[in-house]
């Protein structure tokens, strides 16, 4: 501890307003997860990595960067990993869940802006999270309005660049999309120094692809009649997949599902027996926004899966391996990242409400919870097809909006146990 | 009148709902604009047209539909209009400026959603305006995320086409928006079954300048230190421009111009020597969304301009009517409707902070109100930066936000009166 804050304070960061937010998360973490009964033993490393998540991995970024390497930051799951990697950086998501930096975002936006915004803002602005002093460019993105306005502030303060988005899916934006990986490649070679080689991106691809399919086969575990580890456990591991080192963080996932193998063979679950079983869609929940998995499994509940950034949406698909050109690769690159991401920026967006209706058919869902960032004028505005869509399949949904405080936790309690009798009486 | 109950019935209206409004805007057109002392007695047009909104120019529209002609409705200034006219068709706008219709909008949007949004889709939902009924298809675009999710909801009931807007302004954008154009072209030689002529282009090119050149004529005596026309009355002309067949209105408002110019003359001016003046920035105004401009004159000071989509941005910049072929002539729109355009919907869009400055000199304001509409998330952004930058110019500023309610009038007299009364004293 004290070595890191002469790392933090190193780092420029504003060690006393940081010691507040230090104070504050070994106590949420504890009362979410450690509070957990019959967790996996696995689940250790990740423990560790969440209960140091300010010093462990900023630390190794920053012996990275001492040898010269470079650190990217994103905030989508729109802008390929891969590019990085393969040119030698790391790459690390930048997404903020906590209420602690809210206000400080405050001061640069508009409050009607999504909390997930704000508190990337706040972050930086206040200087109180590690990562968004060390990233040596951060990569924003034209998705939703509030995003592509808060760059510019932003840019006043941080190296940026900005992968620019089609909003539709059409040909013309495959290529308009394509050619945006190749300016993402070259401005990643510029950073680096190094150049983009096709064995170096065919090995990064696997990387990721690797990290996928441990989170696939994590998720799959949610499927059986007895869910062999929590969707608080499920979420928090989806939230570090984003900044923890790629390779190492699938060994140990993977080390984590064979001991998950183990307890489906004891026919172990974590939940009660008849427990409903609930999926998620909706906005990304940030690390360390562990709020709505809280509420539900405290009521006697699962989650079994998350149609969201922080979830299938972030691992379901993979990169095609077999291109052997870098051209193939890009095009490999943009059938996912483009194509194969439903999100509510794209105009008209259907597929991603028969993602929900598939994926709450694959994990069995009982009920559907879609929840809404406030602020968040996409995802609310498609929430209502969603929901209307979910009725005429008869798949009990719920909608509810919220932010990262807690002053809506009693209300959603009793608005989420509501509905929770529900799944149990159908 | 009767006449009109059996035509908006025909046309599929909610006729007595709409009684209410028949109802209520001729009390608030003579609250705003009969009230008013000195007009020039040309406005008596532009009168006439807005009192029969709801008959004269849709029952024109729908007689020309009656002879085959096709009536093309648009959202935004960024959707040229001269494709329209060329192919023989009319372009009308659908921008709703009424809180009547914003209830009907809040029952397929989130409420969250700006006011021009609800009202738009209320009026088409609930049967409330002829408009809304005839189009023969409705050209949305993907601008902000609020329009853009709007349209997948106006599209379950209403033949829609989307004009797909690049995010920013490079090289690449430009082409994008070039085929935009083509394909936008295709659309409409579909509708109409004619074909694009280069001449038909050209017509329609010099038919739309017309219109604006008439504008800025109208515009320039708001420079003037005696200023023979109201910003009530501007703004009420700039509404109906949307709307109103191009020709005829370009010759009323030449009339009415010829008539300022004797104005000009005999140094009349409608408002009391020092009234100070106020530019206003921001989001549109759209017919009948009077309220700033009332606020602000029955205080005793002028509007002399409006850096907004019905203000400047609409006519200050024509189209280069030099253009041969078709292909120039759709790089010339090009320049006007893209890289002329500076909306916040585009990253970054520093110009239109300079436009800001620069218009408020022109029309010699003493200072500036930045106008948003709630809920309307890249101006609210922006609207931080450009408070920041007309400070430093030393140009006094008020951002404001409103909606089209009555609520917050007596709030924003109190404010705006304050804000006046710095201005006498600057
Ligand atoms: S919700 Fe959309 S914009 Fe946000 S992180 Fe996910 S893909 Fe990106
Ligand atoms: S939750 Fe919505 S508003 Fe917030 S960053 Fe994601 S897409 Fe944008
Ligand atoms: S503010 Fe922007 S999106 Fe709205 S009408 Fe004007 S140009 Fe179009
Ligand atoms: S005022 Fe803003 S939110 Fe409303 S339609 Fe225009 S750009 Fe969109």
């Amino acid at each position: 501890m004290a070595d890191n804050r002469k790392f933090w304070t190193d780092l420029g960061m504003d060690v006393e307003k940081h010691d507040l937010l230090c104070e504050a998360l070994p106590e949420a973490f504890g009362d979410v997860y450690l509070s957990q009964e019959n967790r996996p033993e696995k689940m250790d490393y990740f423990n560790m990595v969440v209960a140091d998540i300010h010093g462990i991995r900023p630390q190794e970024l920053v012996e990275f960067q001492k040898n010269g390497g470079k650190v990217v930051g994103t905030f989508c799951i729109h802008v390929p990993d891969e590019i990085v990697f393969a040119l030698g950086a790391i790459n690390t998501g930048l997404c903020s869940g906590s209420q602690f930096w809210v206000p400080g975002g405050e001061k640069v936006l508009p409050s009607a802006t999504c909390p997930l915004i704000k508190a990337s803002l706040g972050a930086r602005f206040e200087r109180t999270c590690p990562f968004f002093r060390l990233a040596d460019l951060f990569v924003g993105e034209t998705t939703c309005d509030g995003k592509k306005k808060a760059w510019e502030v932003l840019s006043k303060d941080a190296p940026m660049y900005i992968f620019d988005l089609p909003q539709m899916k059409r040909d013309k934006d495959r290529e308009f999309f394509k050619d945006e990986v190749r300016r993402y490649i070259k401005r990643i070679e510029e950073l680096t120094g190094n150049t983009l080689t096709k064995e170096g991106l065919k090995d990064a691809i696997v990387l990721i692809n690797n990290k996928r399919r441990a989170l696939q086969r994590l998720n799959a575990f949610r499927t059986l009649e007895n869910v062999p580890i929590s969707g608080r456990d499920v979420l928090l591991i989806t939230q570090i997949a984003f900044y923890d080192d790629p390779a190492r963080f699938t060994q140990k996932l993977n080390e984590l599902c064979d001991e998950l193998d183990e307890r489906v063979k004891n026919g172990v679950s974590v939940y009660p027996k008849d427990a409903p079983r609930v999926m998620l869609s909706g906005t990304p929940l940030s690390i360390p926004n562990w709020k709505l998995h809280q509420i539900i499994e405290t009521q006697g509940a699962a989650v079994v899966g998350e149609e969201m950034c922080t979830g299938s949406r972030y691992f379901e698909k993979l990169v095609d391996e077999s291109g052997e050109t870098i051209e193939e690769m890009i095009d490999a690159l943009t059938d996912r990242y483009m194509s194969g991401i439903n999100c509510a920026c794209y105009t008209p967006n259907d597929e991603r409400i028969e993602d929900i209706i598939r994926l709450s058919k694959y994990f069995k869902a009982d009920g559907v919870i879609d929840v809404n960032l406030k602020f968040c004028q996409i995802y609310d505005t498609e929430g209502i097809e969603v929901e209307r869509r979910l009725k005429e399949e008869n798949i009990p949904v719920l909608g509810i909006e919220t932010d990262y405080s807690d002053n809506d936790a009693e209300q959603l309690k009793t608005r989420i146990g509501a509905f929770l009798e529900l799944l149990k009486d159908a």
